[in-house]
């Protein structure tokens, strides 16, 4: 049906009406005093969405442009760092920083499994020489619907002491707690069309006191990505090169919309679109990827045995309008991954289920009692337990 | 007056209403086939805009983050490149070039001249060992309001018949004239808050055969900026990172309009917008920054004497709702700059000299007859001359 698309992938994620609204208004100058105020409160209330006191830094480009910014400002060609791998984010930092030159050891996990922090800890135990400069890492594995244990991961980094923790959190930023200065966390970068719940084009970075000193000294080159530039551009409420203005006019209401839900309701709520996301799916009878254990807050991926993955994405598509993603690199045609992210309610949860369950029997597929999907996703929904 | 102000800067420029419209609207996913059929348009348009059959690639970036990219990706360390500069932006491409370790020889010249084919003609022709590997130059130094003469310093470059040429582009294309194809321009790069009519976010870098053979060995590191990926995404009607959505969706809707319009009404329209800025500003009697004979079709700067330039733009920015650009680095309130460059009718232009000529008063300037401006500025409206 026109016009009826119901967005249900990992990105780019459902905005707000008020915030497509905003993405509508003329352009203003980004060198005017208006634009200045908008920048200094947007950028507050991204410390606060980042839990940190540091700097976070907007840059026009992708969450992998953030991402190549966070890693290539902190390092010097043939630093030693540790990569960890188990999914197609973890693969692109492998690749970005041997596109830098860097030494790259990666630390890998079957995709569906989360990374290993014991494989961290011997690695960063056995560096005496205090040789790895950094560990850098995805939170949230988009691919796989897996979240790491980035907590445990870095008190190892912690231990170490010399080395930096980069952080993808592409798609766990608003999403569950990033605590940056609790945790002390280098570097995170994100991107705008996730848990921001506006369009894509903007990403950020946060970048610690110790990161900065590392910059300092870091010989990796770089223009555009230059963080420096971009952190004295802050401080004076602007930006080195001309920023997405709109989406930044929409990111201002969109954070606003955040502090009035609160951090921690809003991860609870993820939290529970996760959970009824898994109790449905798993009352139809089909195979989760993830375990329980490491399922992540902002996407489910569903292994289905019984049918084809894109049969399922395609009836879902063309009889519903929600558009699910499939399975990436090996895993394309083997799953498909429902998008519980940013501006999503739990409506749209039952909403997902229910379609499910049409499109399965449309499929011909009976490994369920009719209504079960639906009756353990509101099950999980008004469950207690968070 | 709230919400009624009219932009006179060189960016961002004014958007049509019906882009803005498409810029609220929800994004569609960016690997769905709605969206390649979208990608599939405008990368032909955009073919057709630069007058190219060579690759155009979209980025998200500012027209910074693409001129990077056309540098980055032909080039290898050390290699020895010819930059002009003449103005901010010209001076920027050093500062990139030197960056990313290249053997930059700067070509300068005075703020507000513009560049001297005859120095890139005697450097060119010296280079017997053909050492130079680029040059790099700004075609319409937004900075200074000066078009820069590129068609006799291409042949220079042709003549040379190793080096590259690469263009910042950033506010001629859509204003006036760049041939790519017949011109022989290897790299072309670009922003879409300036002739493109749409909000900024989004990065444009036309790429030639011989670029292209250049990157085979060029030595930079890249990644998000590796103008291979995008080629090879784009062969598909992809895009290898989450693209701008939206931007591209008010994209296709300007390259339409820009159709319509025709290349060579679009152009003079902005020789007519220019004449008629320039009529205006002289007639009431303050002096013009650039000369007649490389005034650029996109900006005009202006010098005044008798009052001070920023309180010029105070004036018509609090009383008539007009932004204007002032001057930078050393030309902060000397000059101040007003933008006629992508969705500007004639209409505007008279705005904006009889806004100026009531500013002029209220400031007690009296070096013209009343209405002067405007009689000079329909003048060269009517003019027949193009």
């Amino acid at each position: 049906m026109e016009d009826k698309l119901m967005l249900m992938i990992p990105g780019p994620t459902p905005v707000p009406e008020q915030a497509l609204l905003d993405m509508a208004k003329h352009p203003i100058g980004h060198r005017s005093k208006d634009f200045e105020a908008i920048l200094e409160e947007v950028t507050q209330n991204l410390k606060w969405l980042h839990q940190t006191k540091g700097d976070v830094l907007m840059l026009a480009a992708s969450g992998t442009g953030a991402m190549e910014a966070g890693i290539i400002n902190f390092l010097s060609p043939g630093d030693r760092v540790l990569v960890g791998s188990n999914g197609k984010f973890g693969d692109r930092w492998a690749e970005v920083a041997i596109a830098f030159g860097l030494n790259v050891e990666q630390i890998t996990v079957e995709w569906g499994k989360p990374l290993d922090p014991e494989q961290f800890r011997e690695k960063l135990a056995a560096d005496t020489g205090k040789e790895i400069k950094a560990v850098i890492l995805t939170h949230n594995e988009t691919s796989t619907g897996i979240i790491n244990d980035l907590e445990t991961i870095n008190k190892h980094v912690k231990a170490h002491g010399e080395a930096l923790i980069i952080v993808d959190a592409v798609t766990s930023m608003g999403a569950t707690n990033v605590p940056i200065d609790e945790w002390g966390l280098d570097v995170v970068a994100s991107g705008s069309q996730k848990g921001y719940m506006i369009p894509p084009g903007l990403g950020f970075v946060s970048v610690s006191a110790k990161a900065w000193e590392a910059y300092k000294t870091a010989k990796l080159p770089r223009y555009y990505f230059d963080l420096g530039k971009y952190s004295k551009a802050a401080a004076k409420n602007s930006t080195p090169f001309t920023p997405p203005i709109n989406l930044i006019i929409a990111l201002q209401r969109t954070l606003k919309m955040m502090q009035a839900e609160g951090l921690d309701p809003i991860y609870k709520r993820h939290q529970r679109l996760m959970n009824a996301t898994r109790a449905g799916v798993k009352a139809l009878g089909l195979p989760l990827f993830a375990p329980d254990s490491c399922a992540s807050p902002a996407i489910t991926a569903v292994a289905p045995v019984q049918v084809e993955a894109e049969k399922v994405r395609s009836i879902m598509k063309k009889r519903f309008d929600i558009a699910l993603a499939g399975g990436q690199n090996h895993l394309k045609g083997k799953i498909f991954r429902i998008g519980h992210l940013g501006f999503v309610s739990d409506r749209d949860v039952l909403t997902a289920i229910s379609a499910l369950e049409a499109a399965l029997i449309e499929l011909g597929v009976d490994s369920y009692t009719p209504g079960a999907g639906i009756a353990a996703a509101v099950a999980a929904i008004n469950s207690k337990s968070d």
